[in-house]
């Protein structure tokens, strides 16, 4: 009989948050953690199969492996390879310097996981995404729509919580998304923001805010959320693996939920297999199981085209792009 | 009106699994983070705000602050001061050599506490556990109950999960628990040891276990099972954090759950007033409600002395004790 | 110490279901059950206790009780009365029928409350429930936004089901909402429709719907969809129910989450003190925080009159109204 | 890519709470009901379809079907025939009585089941369970261990929570069982029970109750808990549709928790195949993966015989029995 199973690969600081949220879904009966340092999956495992004796807990099969355990997973999640790190000489993390390191890397995962399974749903989270997205989206025959990145699922939560923070409200109630590349410039789809009915340009009125809603302010702030995130506790993860295993319950349950999720563009906003980046999808069983084109307006469309170079430069650094993948 | 809040002093390793798991407990209106480096508290608080704007999450009010938090708190979870470390010579952590670094962060935190409020239940994670909460229920004049360490919870959460998985069943359905101290003369109690209705005696010959029953063995593997987690990921929290959260939900549900945890005994196996250990006491909305002196078997009597001796220690290196109290 | 508590008053079909999903929430230490059939009360909260001592079940204290429960109450959520009733002649139940009858059981119930608090947040659910709620409201000096109405919580939530349904995706990615009066004449306010950023226009182009969007079919629809239940199972509290909870828990964690909740308007859309009707409101700990008169097009202003309309005839038949009031 | 299912087959008073509880598990992509009366399926369904588009709620598929849903099902939950019913002339329900009616649905139900599934985990509620669960188990050739009945969990549950009252304390902290037939002839197994460590003669001295334990009063109790929810509200369904689903997710989850369910008993207390009745099992992926026959003392035993005898009269009423299998 099928047992539902996940596998995380890389358990640092993000996939030991994905591993221990992932915990407590209730939802698959085996965990698999794989990571390239033995021990410490080893470890993650264990603490985490101890807790699985305390009331409440789920007796959830965790343990440590290999990638031969990824042959009947349901699902994998991805948070191999350092995580935004900062940048010695600069207060900005360089998302592109990391690209060259974590390219290897993801390789080397998608390698081991395309050994054993293209039927798997692939999420990723390793950072610069959408490259990495890009790299395990094509570089491998992987089956579309059955790999995507968390994007900016992230991007996407820091700006409802902000909207909701300045004007007092719960963040479910603010409806609305960032786009582009997870990262500095991902952009806020603030001509679509719905709070419950009222529109962007209501917000002020209705809410009486403690800053006036600025586009310019918002995009700024919800970038400067992951630093703030950052520069406090030295790395991001609780947001980041609340999203991936938000993503993974709406697989396994087929949800077919839509959330703005990382996969290689076919024809979307002129872009033909040429980049990765997040946009509206509708995700279930079969992972992106649509991508959902929305219009945006002029300034939107400018910072979505400013994004998706951003992302193709560091695709050039990562030794990928469209040019590869069709020689 | 009165809103449930939950305050974490402390968000190292351990404080920020109990935070996570806090955040997941659809339970405190408000949770408040306190730690020595503020922007290590303000991350943690924000990075978990940000997860808030995810499906399924509760909008729990979550922030940095400082002990003036505490005035309103229904329940206070400390986790300061360094957790349990490898030692450098040896494969053993000494939780002695804790003792004297974690006595005077223990004093710095309750000294915090008690000038806002002696209302809130205090639960205990900080290492060597015993002793700190010798420090915190004895030197402060919290009230009896109000304060208590998290004990051999996740010994025996550990002592439940290596039964469960000798005899391949569910650790909910084991029924058992470590006394003494948290730490490696923690013991099993295995005279009143019960797998839905299976003794330590029927076990082997009932569920075929991979390993015959040994006490010595038992109490060794769990032992042993805390250096595992330690050495694979360097700590162990997401257990320990599981049993800390499990604590305050039947704390605020007044759940009268009986668990091992650490107090003060007073009068119980011949101790009176100078040694704090655990053995199985109801939770309720006042704390520990209730201690249960549970009889023992010859052996175990002598593995409680052996480890009271060794918590006594450990209190003395702590500059702790009842001369002390007393004076 | 302060446990929360929850009061229901009223457990027939649809309080038995608020009682079963209250019991879920874990957030509750007491739940105290009044009926005005005794036995019935006693059994389902006995029914309900047993089930307490299965595996993952929270420890609730629940019982059967009178309306000095309601005393130290946190919520209190109202379900008394004879729910919608399939009428003999006719395949449309007649909300206005039942307003004679349950308006008398409404004012022994607030009487009930009113003896023993002002301050518990009262959640009314009986139907015909805005009429329902203006006598709660206003007949028994109950403060401004204590008690409210679940109103269209549950039209809502039909509304964003059959809107899901026909294309196929989450109704979690629906945001949108039924104003007006909880039956027959409520409108759904679908210039303001948001599905992640598309609007009514957009959806039949980029979702490919089984029917195409039409505003009159969707309000059909939705009316009927309460019928489709009533003349299949005989009454609808699956969806009520579960509304009513959404709605505690978010008094409970004060989580300022916006709902369609039932108010008496004061001054929004040219209604002053002589109707309740749902629009949309923030919830948290002190009930109705704020209503928030969200700007409606022609035809949805048309729809909200001519509900307020039909409100206003219930509440003459009910023997309340503004004239009442204000004598 | 397969898809978690469960099939609920009668949504009467049990089946709708089983249907309630279940769509709280977010374990089930898929939930189908199957009644005899199509339309109260149908609205049970479409009622709890609306409960999905509130805040919290997984996007479960739920529908209306008929036994071609149980060819692709992990889990099927029977609760059909009428359940257990106040008789006309005595206070006290003949389990007996309803042998003759609900054998022929039973019947009628696994006639449709295994026209097209002999995988599917099927869990049994209909009374009188142990006669039906013979019927199911051996009239159709239903892979040993496939098919159980939920048995005296509930009675258990009962036991527990008596116990826990009587005590003061949570019923989790409470380990214990009934054996036996489900109903007025299952007894405690209080040779083995256990109250963290503490056992039968124990309790009044350590936690001071409000009663003194006494054996044949327990018993009693328990029996009579049934009664008094049955004589309150009119049926039980909370308890034992909570049972149910704990056992679906165990299944589900392949946890390996041990329950008591009641099987055809094959050489356990000198049985072989002429009875079925409830003793602890385990409980996982494949149903009962194994029958733990625990020692009983005298007063058990004899219990268990009277228990055995009881069931095997409702046996014949029901025309099922060890001589009709082996025809």
């Amino acid at each position: 009989m099928k047992r539902n199973k996940l596998v995380i690969v890389g358990v640092g600081h993000v996939g030991s948050y994905v591993l221990a949220d992932a915990m407590k879904l209730d939802l698959f009966a085996e965990i698999s953690v794989i990571d390239i340092d033995k021990n410490v999956a080893f470890g993650e495992a264990l603490d985490q199969a101890h807790a699985t004796a305390l009331t409440y807990m789920s007796n959830t099969t965790v343990r440590a492996g290999d990638y031969s355990e990824c042959a009947d997973a349901d699902v994998i999640i991805c948070a191999a390879g350092p995580s935004m790190l900062k940048s010695e000489e600069d207060a900005m993390p360089d998302r592109a310097k990391l690209a060259s390191v974590n390219s290897e890397i993801i390789r080397e995962v998608m390698t081991g996981i395309t050994k054993y399974t293209k039927d798997a749903i692939v999420i990723l989270i390793t950072n610069p995404l959408d490259t990495m997205l890009y790299i395990a989206e094509n570089e491998f025959g992987y089956p579309k729509g059955r790999v995507f990145g968390t994007g900016t699922m992230l991007d996407s939560a820091r700006l409802r919580k902000i909207i909701a923070i300045n004007y007092d409200i719960d963040p479910k109630s603010v409806t609305g998304y960032m786009m582009g590349e997870h990262g500095h410039t991902a952009f806020p789809v603030l001509s679509r923001l719905n709070v419950q009915g009222f529109g962007e340009k209501e917000l002020d009125q209705v809410f009486q805010g403690k800053e006036p809603m600025s586009r310019e302010g918002i995009k700024q702030k919800v970038v400067h959320a992951a630093f703030d995130v950052l520069n406090g506790k030295g790395w991001t993860n609780a947001g980041v693996a609340q999203a991936a295993v938000t993503l993974a319950k709406a697989i396994l349950l087929d949800e077919r939920s839509v959330y703005p999720v990382s996969t290689t563009l076919h024809g979307q906003y002129g872009y033909d297999g040429d980049v990765a980046l997040s946009m509206p999808c509708i995700i279930g069983r079969n992972g992106v199981e649509k991508q959902l084109e929305i219009a945006l307006d002029e300034q939107e469309l400018e910072w979505l085209h400013q994004s998706a170079q951003y992302i193709q430069e560091a695709m050039k650094v990562a030794g990928t792009g469209k040019a590869k993948i069709h020689n």
